[in-house]
C-alpha cells in the first residue's frame, strides 16, 4: 500500500523502516532533510515539502503525521490547502482525543477523512511491533488495514488467550476501537495504566531499598522524631537487580516494565544516573481528569501522576505552608 | 490539688504554670537544674531527683510525665522502685497508646495507676487551655479531675453546641475517653485528622500560587510534553495572604489551624523563611496503621502522611525507577 | 444601595433578606412568585419578568445572579437584550471560573460589566454573613463595595490576626482577588479544601469507631485472610458525640466544620439517617482538575473527590476486575 | 532429594506433585486424609501423623509447611517434639516477616534451620512453575537448592536479560534473599506490588467502561450537581474485551495480570457474575505497614488497599459522616 509520513523523529523514522521492509511503498517528509535522507536510502521516496510529498501520491492519498501533539493543528494547517474529498490524514502521535473530535468535524464536510491511531511500543517498536489503538469512520480504517497490520506486532507476539473465541485484529495487536477519538482515548487510559503500573514498581523497590534503616543510628529521642519501634526488623540489605530479575519468572507481577527494569538493574542495580526527576507527557493528566468528569475514582493512577509531580519539587509551596504551619502552633523548627 | 511533674520541656513546664495559677500545688523535676528553678520562682516545690520528688508529695501521689515518647519507659524503670500501691503515674506525652497497655498491665499488679493523657494544644495551650483525651481506669481518672479542669480551656472557650443536651467534660475541653491507651488512642487519631487538614490547606494554597503559571513562557512543543492548553486560564496573581485572612469570616472552611496560617502569611505570605522539609512526629504513621489494621479506608490521612515523607526527599529512589523506565521503553532522558 | 436579584433559592433569598435588613433597596424576581412574594412581604420590589425588574432600577443597574451553574448562561442570554451600557451583571452562584472568561470577555466591548462571586456560608450565611471572593474589574468591584461589605460577616466575626498590618476587606469577609474569574477560583479552591477537611474528619471518625473491631470474632484461620495480629489493641468503645464536642477547645483541629459536626453527633453519634451517599457539587472536581493542569500535586484533595465517587458506587467495574484477576491467577471466590 | 509436606491445599498438593514429577521423595501429612490418599496415590509417602511422617524421613530432615499464617505457630508448636538437632523447618505460607524473624530465634538455639519462602504462582504455580523468595541461613538454603530448582520455573520461562552478566538462580526463578524473614518480605512487597498493577488495571478499564456517560440524559441543572460539561466527548461504546487482547501485544502495559485480564474478559467482558467485593490477604496492608515505618511514600500502593476496603464498604461511617456535614452547612439532602 501507498503511503506519505509525515515525521521522521524517533517514532515515524522508525516506523517507516517497518513498512519498507513490509514491502509498502512509502513517501516521507520532515523538516530535517538528514531525516528524509536517511529513510531514502532505506527505500522512501524522499520529498523536500508537503507539496512534493502531496505530488508523490496517488488519488485516495494517505497523510500520515508523527508529530509532537503541540504542532499537530499547524500541520493540518498548512496540509489543508493540499487536500482533496477522498485523502485521508492520519494522527499517529500523542493527541488529546477532543482534538480528534474537533479535526474530525473540521475535515468531514470537506470529504477528507480523519483517523487517529494511538501508537504504543516505544523505541522498542521497530523490532517488537506497534500496539496501535484506533478511531475514525470505519470504511478509512479498514482501508488502511495492510498498514496497521505491518506495523503491529502480529498474532504470534503473544501465546492465545485460552478462553477467546472472538476473531479480529486484536490478535495481531491493533484494533478499531470507535468513531474519532476513540483511539487516542484508549492510547490515553493505556498510559494513565502504565502510570500506575510503574509507580507500583516504583514504590516497591523504594521499600525493598530501605529494609535496611534499622542499620542506621537511630535520631529519634526528642519530642518531635517517633524512633523506629523495631530496628532489628529492617535490617535486610536486599539484592535489588537480583529481585527483578527472579520476578521475572513465575510471578504474578511478571511484565514487560519488569523485564525493561530488570534490564536496567542488571547494569546499575542503585540506577546512579538517575537523578528522579521525572516527566509526564499528557496523557497520564488526561486520563486523571477524564476520571474525574466521569465521576470514576482513580486515586491510584492519579496518586502515580501526582508523584511524578512532587519528583519535579512541585509541591514546594505546599510543604512551606506545613512547616509554617508546626511553627506556628508547636513552635517545631525544620530539621 | 497536689501533683509531681516530671519533664519541664516546652508543654511540662507551661503546664506547671497555669496549674500554679489555678491554685494547685506542684512539685516537679527535670534533668535540668534550670527548668526546675525557673518554676521554684513560679512557685512550684522543686526537685533534684526523683527521690527528692517522691518525697516531696503526700500519699496517693501522683506522678504526671511530660516527656519525650522514646524516653518514657525508661524513666518509669527509675521511678519504680520509689512506688508503693495507690500512686499514679500519668504519662502525657505522646506515647503509643500500646505502649499504655503494656504499661496498665504491668503496673496494675503493683496497686499503681496509669493513666493515659493526650493533650492538644501546643504552645499556645497555656493561654488557651490544653485539650485533653484521658484513658485509664474510672476511680483514677476521677481523683485528677481538679487537676484537668484546670488545664483544659474551660466551657467558655467555644460557643454551645446547640442540639447537645449530654452533661459532662467533654465541653470544658477534657474528656475520660476509655480504659488504658484510650487517650492516646484518640490523641493519635486527633493528630492523623490534623494531618489531613493541614495537608487540605497546603494543597489549596499552593495551586492558588500557582494560578498564573499561563504567564510563563511554555516550554512544550516536543513530543514528551504536554503544553498547557489554555495559558489563558491560568493568569492570576492572587493575594494569598489576604485570601487566608478573609476565609477567617464566614466561611465554610474557618478553623484555629487557618488562623495560625493567616497569622504566619500576615507576616511573609511567600513563606520564605521555610525550606518545607516537613517532620513527622508519630501519630500521623499509627493512625495511617492502625486505619490498615482495621481495615478501613484512610486514603487522605495517608495521602498527607506520605506527602510529607517526600517533602523530605524519601521518595528518591522511587523515582529513580521510574525515569529508568522511561529510559529503557522511550528513550527519554531526564531534564 | 439599589440591586435587582435574579434567583430566591435558599440562598438568594437569604441575601436579599440581609440586604434589606442593613437597608438597601433591593428589587427580586424568579420564576417562582411564591419566592418573590415572601420578599416582597420582606421589603423587596417584587418583579414579575425580568423585563420589570430592568425597570424598577435606576441607569447603572446592578443584576445580582443566584443561580444554578447550568442556568447561569441562559439568564445572562434573556437578560441581554435589555441591558445597556454602564449595567453591571453579577454572578454569585458556583459558577466554573472559565464560564467567567467567556462571559466577561463577552459583555465588556457592550460596556457591561461582570463580576464573578463565590460565596460560602450556606446556609447559615443570612445570620452569620456571606465570605465573598470577587473577580472582576477594580471599578465595578469599588461601586459594589456597600453590597459587599452588607453581605459579609464584619471584621467582629473573628479575633484579629495577631501579626497583620495590611488594611483592607478581607478582614470584614470580602475580597476582590483579581480579574475576571478569580473570585470563582478561589471559591473552587475553597471548596476543594472543604473537601479535603472533611474527608480527615471523616476518615478519623471512622477509625475512631472502629476502634472496638478487637471484640468481635475473627474469622482468619483461611489462607486468603490475614487476622488481626492484636485484637487486644482494637477494643475500645469510644465517646464519638464526646469526643466531637472536646475537640472544639484547646485543640489543635477545631473548626467550623467540627462545631458542625459536633451538633449533629449532639442528636445522635451514631448519624443513623444518613446513608452515606455523598454528592460533588462540581468545584471539587475542577479544583483537582486545575491541580492537574498546574502540574501541582493534589493527593489529599483528589483522594477526598474519589472517596466521594465511591461512596456513590461509581468504583464497581473497578472491583469486579479486581475479582476476576483474583479468581484468575488465585482460584479465590469472592466472600 | 527427601522432603516432607505439610499442608496439601491448593499449594501444596501441586507443589508436591511437581516435586514427584521431578523425582525428589516426598512424604505428605495433612489433617484431612483424602488430601493424603491423593498424593499417595500420585507416588508421595503418606503419612497419618506427624510422628509418622518424622519417621519417615532420613536425619537431616527437611519438614516443609504449606500452611495458612494464622496456623504456622501451632503446627510448629506440635512439630518441636519431634524435631532434632539438624533438621530443617520451611514455611511457603504467607507468614509476615516478622513472625520469621521470632521463630529463626527461637529455633537457632536447638540446631533447628528455619528457612522462609515466599511463594508465588497461584494455582499456575503447577504448571508455570513457582517463583520462590528465599531467607534464612545460607547452608540451609543452598541444601535445598535442589527442591527450589524443581519447583522453579527454570530459565526457559522468560528470554534472557539483555545487559545482564550476574549468574545466579534468579535466573530460574528462585533466590536466596537473606537472612530469616528476607524471603517474605520480599513476598510481602511483590503482593504490595501486585495489589498496585492490579489497581492500575482496575481502575483504568473502569474509566473505559465509563466512556459513554455523555449518552445518558444528564440530571444536573440543580444548584447541587454539576452537569458533564461536554456530553460530547463521552460518548464511547469501547470493546473492553478486546483491548484487553489488543495490550498484550506490543504496548507497553503487558503483563501476565493482564493475560489474564483478557482470559477472564474473553469469556465475559461484562464481568458479571463477580459483584466486586474485594478481599485483601495480608500482604497488602503489611506492605504499607512497613513503608509507613520507614518513612517510605507508598500512595499508589496504600491507595490500592484503601479502594479494596472500600469495596467492602468499609468506607461507610466516613461518608454518612460527610452527609452529615453537607446537611449542616447547606441543608443538602442525600440523593
Amino acid at each position: 500500500m501507498q503511503l506519505g509520513m509525515i515525521g521522521l523523529g524517533r517514532m515515524g523514522g522508525s516506523m517507516v523502516r517497518r513498512l519498507l521492509q513490509a514491502g509498502h511503498e512509502v513517501a516521507v517528509f520532515d523538516v530535517r532533510p538528514e531525516a528524509v535522507a536517511a529513510l531514502v536510502a532505506a527505500g522512501a521516496h524522499g520529498a523536500g515539502s508537503l507539496q512534493e510529498l502531496a505530488g508523490q501520491l496517488r488519488p485516495g492519498r494517505v497523510f500520515w503525521l508523527m508529530l509532537p501533539a503541540a504542532l499537530v493543528d499547524e500541520q493540518i494547517e498548512q496540509l489543508l490547502p493540499l487536500l482533496v474529498a477522498g485523502d485521508t490524514v492520519v494522527d499517529g502521535g500523542n493527541s488529546y482525543y477532543r482534538d480528534d473530535l474537533r479535526r474530525a468535524e473540521r475535515l468531514r464536510p470537506l470529504g477528507i477523512e480523519y483517523v487517529d491511531v494511538g501508537v504504543s511500543g516505544g523505541i522498542w517498536g521497530m523490532q517488537r511491533g506497534y500496539c496501535q489503538m484506533i478511531g475514525g469512520p470505519a470504511a478509512a480504517v479498514q482501508r488502511l488495514d495492510p498498514v496497521f497490520a505491518s506495523l503491529a506486532p502480529g498474532a504470534g507476539a503473544a501465546p492465545p488467550t485460552a478462553k477467546r473465541t472472538a476473531a479480529g485484529s486484536a490478535e495481531s495487536g491493533y484494533l478499531h476501537c470507535g468513531p474519532a477519538g476513540a483511539g487516542h482515548f484508549v492510547k490515553m487510559v493505556h498510559n494513565g495504566i502504565e502510570y500506575g503500573l510503574m509507580a507500583a514498581y516504583a514504590e516497591g523497590f523504594n521499600i525493598l531499598r530501605q529494609a535496611n534503616i534499622g542499620n542506621a543510628e537511630q535520631a529519634g529521642g526528642d519530642a518531635e522524631t517517633a524512633p523506629l519501634r523495631e530496628p532489628a526488623a529492617y535490617r535486610y540489605d536486599l539484592p535489588l537487580g537480583d529481585i527483578a530479575e527472579l520476578w521475572r519468572r513465575g510471578s504474578v507481577i511478571g511484565s514487560w516494565l519488569l523485564d525493561l527494569l530488570a534490564d536496567a538493574m542488571a547494569e546499575d542495580p542503585a540506577l546512579s544516573k538517575f537523578a528522579g526527576r521525572v516527566t509526564d507527557s499528557g496523557e497520564g493528566r488526561w486520563t486523571a481528569i477524564s476520571a474525574i468528569e466521569q465521576g470514576v475514582p482513580a486515586p491510584v493512577l492519579s496518586a502515580a501522576l501526582f508523584e511524578r509531580f512532587a519528583s519535579r519539587q512541585r509541591d514546594g509551596f505546599a510543604n512551606q505552608v506545613l512547616s509554617a504551619l508546626r511553627a506556628q502552633f508547636g513552635g517545631h523548627q525544620e530539621k
